[in-house]
């Protein structure tokens, strides 16, 4: 079976992985863990914990979803406390890993028994245990600490991220460096340029492995951009920000050239917001483009699995393209 | 298939269920739902739910243990949290619940739902939907509410109940006596006498359909007497408690006989509890005497399901002498 890494922590994650789970494939979810907000926050400060968030997300995404029990298991997962002055805003799977990680006696622990639990198809994999924050030094010399602080900016949303770090540094989990060098090919984004997929290319170790592994290595670029990380950016842009990171350039870089219902661009607009053009150079990569775009707009539900984009990809189409490289037949 | 319904709540419950889910019976836990301390609390007057213990406890007690996945919901189900400003002293099983209600929009559909991701051998049934308190009437005229506060006196223990009741009323659900009327065997007790045992009976229709059933009525007599609740009480005490309660005869009574260890006898004396005394007098009831002890000193563990008492019965031991009683082989 063809081993797929799927690296980033996001909505777009979650996409992808929604979609890959259906093929006969080996995964992996190499996951962010350098949340900082809401519900994160509180398991982070009062637990102890890594911020469960993004494994979450990953686990509903891969989540057996033909039983009615693991159905409902991850309506659990994805369910946000609305009530209880203890308990609301939590989300309830950030709880069920919090108790877990206490009765295993650690966290990763937690997340492969919570795997089995929800009888999820591969594995989701820290992309380190150190216990860390995001820092962004932005164009203006301005430092913002925090994943949160970063995703959801109350400054000029105009401004670019001019270096990413993590404070205090940290390495990667020999885990996800493992199925990185085994990987047949390996998936960045689309998701929060900063803030979900470079999260985990400055963990020191990941840049590494991904240039070492003999996996071809794909890029998804985003819809749209995104305010506080990359106003203005075409796909070109979000290429290059990327191979700066890791010292490598993509194999391969997916673009969506379907187009966007005008209501939709409208409300982006009004957010500083628009979608991502194509001034792609192909330069040895090789660039796939197609029309990507899930058909509906995209809903509120609760939880926090889709929490803000309008539009998104469709898993289906994602994952058909991607194993498409892989010469998988489905 | 026999049809067994075990009507209580607490401990006493938890074991005769775990006892008999090793044999081929359709079981039914018809549980009260009147318990009013700690989680059940926050739950009744933060969530607006009945009281969720006595199911979570019954839904434990039925859950499949045979897969690691199940093992591990088990132990979350009994989890209490002892970090976050929120979640301390929080039963994980009773949030579960609660956000199950939620999600379902109803907490019977969320026990059921509970029970399927549980994989329970069964059902849980509450005995009733009504919201209410248990009230105690005492020897001297006081009178205690709350469940709560009646199985953890802060006054004389050596006092006893006059008259027990709810308020405000409550009437049977529909479910509950519908299994009680089809019922083969009815298994009572052991456990808490008033805030357990009785604390169903008081549910208005319950009486009538255990008088109504044509199933044969089994009490289990408690291994010790209990403070602010059956002090000095022998086996007869119990019995003619039960029947007072329900208008009719009891149809066998199970007491142990198997001696107690003098160093758990003493620590009992301490609190001024005792091994109930065999007083018994069979007139017409069948009674059956033997050595139902469980061998070890019960442990604490986490969660509360078997949060006080020091020996309990064996679910072994008991669930043979049932299963004879209903001339099921094994």
């Amino acid at each position: 079976m063809k081993k797929v890494v799927v690296i980033g922590g996001g909505t777009g994650t979650f996409v992808v992985l929604s979609g890959l789970k259906k093929y006969p494939l080996d995964l992996s979810a190499v996951v962010s863990m350098a949340d900082s907000g809401g519900s994160n926050k509180i398991i982070r400060d009062e637990f102890g914990l890594l911020p469960p968030s993004d494994v979450r997300q990953c686990l509903v995404a891969l989540a057996d979803d033909t039983y009615v029990a693991q159905k409902t298991l991850r309506q659990l997962f994805m369910y946000r406390f609305a009530k209880g002055v203890g308990t609301k805003g939590h989300t309830f799977g950030n709880l069920f890993l919090a108790a877990l990680s206490d009765i295993t006696g650690n966290q990763v622990e937690a997340i492969k028994q919570a795997g089995k639990i929800l009888h999820i198809k591969g594995r989701v994999v820290p992309v380190s245990l150190t216990k860390t924050n995001l820092v962004a030094k932005y164009n203006n010399d301005m430092v913002v600490k925090g994943e949160h602080e970063i995703d959801e900016p109350d400054f000029d949303g105009r401004l670019h991220i001019k270096k990413l770090s993590l404070s205090p540094r940290a390495a990667i989990y020999a885990d996800a460096e493992r199925v990185i060098k085994n990987a047949n090919l390996i998936v960045l984004g689309p998701g929060d340029l900063y803030t979900s997929v470079l999260a985990n290319m400055v963990v020191s170790g990941v840049p590494e492995a991904l240039r070492n592994t003999k996996a071809q290595l794909v890029y998804i670029v985003n819809l749209v951009t995104k305010k506080g990380q990359t106003y203005g950016f075409g796909a070109k842009d979000h290429v290059f920000e990327i191979e700066k990171y890791i010292g490598r350039k993509l194999d391969f870089v997916i673009f969506n050239n379907g187009k966007f219902p005008p209501s939709i661009v409208r409300k982006y607009q009004k957010e500083n917001e628009h979608p991502v053009v194509d001034n792609l150079e192909a330069n040895g990569r090789k660039v796939v483009k197609t029309d990507l775009l899930a058909r509906e707009e995209v809903k509120k539900v609760s939880g926090d699995v889709l929490k803000r984009s309008l539009i998104r990809h469709d898993p289906k189409k994602l994952a058909k393209v991607l194993v498409k490289l892989l010469k998988v037949s489905s």
